[in-house]
């Protein structure tokens, strides 16, 4: 998995270190440490799990300084045992202190999201099934937390309202209808977008199936009622379950040929990812 | 509780509008539902818990179209049931169809924090006891996160790096032990300032309370130390515990008399609150 | 057609406007007209065609003074013959003149791809065939500019590098092939994103449609081998015909059957629609 | 031609990159080629024209990866023939073929509008007549499509409505006559302001020069017409032509005299300069 | 003289806001005024001054909250002693307490610039000299602060690098003396952008009359020797003088038929224009 | 004292060469020198002070052109007499010559506030007491202003609204009484907030004393009456002076035991250092 391109972050990082660094900078730090002598921080896991954003949350050093070296111990994806040096940092003292918070904060958050997800894939495992997160992300990050399920093994639905169609109940009552809403859109809408629609109920899965749209979501339907619903599609289209699964029901799902399973709380409800940031004692050199 | 002024968050709501709306905006929406058709949505609660963000997150609705008319109908801070009408919003039902997931994305993040918060504020209720937040927050979330804390009953510590003076380990080693770092702090900082020292045992401890600091943090230090380290302090200076913190943890603190409780985890990792928006039917007219 | 949400461009008209009034405003206008006195105008066509932009163009007046009153004369995507009042603008003298500039820049830009994009499209008219732009936009324009084409009755190919597959000839290099490139990329993407490869001869044609690519892009290709292309394809995929078109090129290619006709011409070279703005004489009132 | 310093355009190309790459980065791109493989890309003239912005345009492989090696063919201004290498960039493959679309925009739009510049001032060469262009630009690119118009051996007008006066027919009604208009404005401005009216008829002309204006400019006037003016005015002020005006149109009036030629088509309606970006076979090493 | 619009200050002012607010906002009036009660302030003058900045800086409390009442007492210009009343401001007591300190600030801030400008202006009195103002200005704030010359009754010099040429002894140097570098300036520049040149001796000084150049400015001359330069010229270009004046020294200047004065210290060493605001008592109405 | 990180200053001075250089750039040196040539500008004090805010102004350069060598001759906070050398820049002479003005503007204001500060530092020296700026800031410029009055010896009051609690008369009124003021704030604020109390009266003196307030803010008292203040409070709390005092002033209520004198004259009347560019001559090496 390849980190994403700065372009993605830069902003997000330069906005949190100003939040940290408020009016007057790090008052700690800047009494007690002389500028310029530089030091090493290592940046090691406390738990075990699969590490996402160490190269974005490292960036921070660079951003502050730019002749900051920073070895990166352990690839994106990869899942680590808590004690793991991830990172090493070298760098004046200043900067890692100053950084700090914001550099764990950041690898804290992706890396819970990349473990959260990778324990749910590891569930599906020999299933012909993908684990995808949804657009309920935290307001400004939604970029790098749909990175951060690519990287714990799930995969991506829409990023937002625009990238395609997923027509829900209101729309459908709006329409007059599955077929209506879906004829309506079709007219409207590019080559490139595909058309999903949430169906409750095993009559409009068939309006669904009959219409040819893409892809189909289950939402918050029983295990029975999918069942039957997988005996209806029939792989004619692409079938979603969604509404409030765990991993264990991602599970169950899988087994019955679900191709879909979608979790908002990939995103937004995973427990942050234990990392501390350890200095060596400084030397004194500049 | 008051919300905090728009000027606080206008523009994280814009930013996730347009992370949402990507390049060519709601595409299933538009094709379905003409420009103008006023529709109602009602955000119900799904789960008990304290409410925290409402204005926040349906002034959404308002940036998008300015004559949203919004009903809030729960008071920032009060407790909720599940199935509570949380806010009803009219406006064009393209404008609540759009702003829904931005809106919901807020809300759940934000009360999710405080119904966490006020879980553990209820375990110390009767003592004198403040529970407090880190700067272990969301990247350009920080002035919410911690007014959501605030709204479930709980207080803040530092806003940043520069809002008062926190002496960690590796200060003291830098500064060549704790007196000497207060001391060299206390000659650079302003007046307002107050100076906190971490401390792992009850030698630095002693230390700092000669030096006449404002705070002593007891760093994931075991009860039974925490317990010598308040009889040593006696009342002396303020003491803060920190570390790993559960609910039933904070309880046996604050019933030794700590005053102020650090929790990271209320705002890394409380789970989101349920929240849902309900459209009524649309009667057509504009 | 609906115009876009001003999310879209409120920063783009604030941006032109900065441009045009740099440290001193409107020098000319300030001098000669009191502030506050109202006047009118009227935005003029000065040349047949289909317009696209009037909303967005006017806002710029609402930018600027929010009681400006806006009269839109001509819905998005209607034909008008010179001499047609598209708009009436009632506001400051000022608000009016200061801003002219800007929203007729912005109206002449968007109505001329308008106008290019529904030219093309008479010509294809009776066959199955889209018209569609491509990424060769004007930087900072892009949303705005594939809403004008929508408008002049054409489709949207891919907003950007992330959402749509299309693997053109440099990737088949890299990648050892068209057969591994697919697969490749088939690996990696989301289930929404669909895959096109540009092909330059018949083999490459062949080997895409086993490889049950969504889309193949017959790029420069001769119009000769592009009707034994259909042949080969026949009906299998979606077929896209690209490379320096012009509507006589375009209506060709439909004729035989081509799903989708890609034209960067609609966006980078359409010539700007001729429209002015004339003032009422001002009656002195405020 | 001295290219403008990056400050005039690195917010352009970061934000047409943002515009590109949308939420998910380059998909096909970031499937096939791995990150760090180095690649040599060659920027081509698919006509024959004069290159205006190529800095510019290249500066885009700069701001994606800050040790893009990229080699400038061909000075700003130069006439090229098809076929023409114009620039070698060597970066990493995924920085050419991600930023590929963005830069060729740029300098397809730049080069566009030196290209048309040029064209016209070749025909007014041999006489004393400058080729200007208006403040009929593209949004947001008013500094470098000015730029592109001086590379092309134009010069520029206005920068916006406040570098000089250009009192016109609605501000002569406003102020009550030609005259009263100049008075009024001349109390009002600084020094270093410049003065010009647009006169429609001879009686205008008139009064304007001997109210010693700058320079006046005759709007749309018949030739016959402009004739006469040359006469009247006889040296005494500037003279500008203007009004939709072609090449042909603008030798007509320089050989009778006229100072100064505008042309809004310059920025509004320069058709693209074709070229493209041939990537170099990888050759896998980093 | 006009107010400018909002669109050259709106930013200032929330950047300004978002300073005095950080990330908790208000603390003192939140913990102690309710939300929605509405107060009156009132904004005196505790000096004798010349007004500036009242429209701009009462702006304050409209962008805290669209539905304040601004009643400005004074025009802009107008001379004002000490105890006058330049505004009353009827909002919620919550909005004026917290942008009193901001717009205070500003209207210092301008006001004390034309105070400092409307001084030195009346010494000139009936002379035909202008004092103008240099861009020795608060990096951000040169648009509202060259205002604030002209609302004194001072005019502009440069508004910036790019508006005139300003030939300095450096760039003689480069040039190989005085007459080359205005030609070589001349070939380059716009129609519209005056020059002006810089002279230190009267050999320049001639130099520059026999080049015609528009405007000389004489940079730090004796008196004696301006004077010997005001005959040399002797109409044929305008005269500037600068270099550390004092209004006493612009009067002297002035007298011998300076046309232009410009003093540095308008701008960057004027003392603030002392105001208060004073809250009439709440009467709890909301 | 240590210079800020760029993190607070790099947009300000972006933010100021864009005001500087327009649509066009620098028009003078662009026309007379040409790309590339390296030269050598020594910046110079013009008049004796202290020095503040050298790193910040020269890294003008370094953000016009990255590799700017730039040499600090004189450290921060340093007293210099005229004519010293403060800083040698070498860097291309366009760079030097553009970026001089908005150098020299922002090191003039912040030595000027520094040479304030260190003059009336002085006047207290020996004494317990410290000098401090108010929230009396430039828009925009606070952090910078501020540190500029930490560098020149004195040291800051609040940064905002929002880093301590300042009671004044209005919050009094407001609260029904200082003490009840006292008390409804003590019960919202964090733990590290300090709580001042500005009295006006004796008997206001002792009820703030009565609540153990952090500070007391002598709010325009008479000497003597501030002599009587101090005898009532005795050490107990920390007592502050405010309102128009001069560095006189500021001696004598030293002499009396005030731990903190506050002149807001400092950050909003402080006039500019004067300072000058000299370039050597150039030799035309590249």
């Amino acid at each position: 998995m390849n980190s994403p391109h700065p372009i993605f972050f830069d902003e997000i990082i330069i906005n949190a270190l100003k939040e940290d660094f408020g009016r007057a900078g790090d008052l700690t730090t800047e009494a007690l440490v002389e500028k310029g002598i530089r030091g090493t921080g290592r940046i090691i896991a406390k738990q075990d799990g699969c590490i996402a954003g160490l190269e974005i949350a490292t960036h921070t050093f660079s951003l502050l300084e730019s002749d900051s070296e920073i070895e990166i111990m352990v690839p994106e994806g990869d899942s680590v045992s808590s004690g793991t040096v991830l990172s090493v940092v070298n760098a004046s003292a200043r900067t890692i202190l100053a950084g700090e918070r914001t550099a764990l904060n950041l690898l804290g958050l992706l890396s819970g999201i990349a473990t959260s997800t990778q324990d749910v894939v590891k569930k599906v495992k020999g299933y012909n099934t993908r684990i995808v997160c949804t657009r309920k992300t935290t307001p400004g990050l939604r970029a790098l937390e749909k990175y951060a399920v690519r990287t714990g093994g799930g995969f991506n639905h829409r990023f937002g309202l625009d990238d395609a169609v997923l027509i829900k109940e209101n729309h459908i009552t709006v329409a007059g209808g599955l077929a209506n809403a879906v004829r309506g859109v079709r007219s409207r809408i590019g080559h490139l977008a595909k058309v999903e629609v949430e169906v409750e109920t095993l009559d409009q899965l068939r309006e669904a199936v009959k219409e040819e749209v893409d892809i189909v979501m289950l939402d918050n339907m029983s295990f029975e009622t999918a069942c039957r619903a997988m005996e209806i599609v029939d792989g004619k289209v692409m079938i979603e379950v969604s509404g409030g699964l765990t991993g264990e029901d991602a599970k169950k799902y899988a087994s019955i040929g679900a191709d879909i399973i979608s979790m908002g709380s990939l995103t937004h409800s995973s427990p942050v990812f234990d990392v501390s940031l350890i200095m060596d004692p400084l030397n004194g050199s500049r």
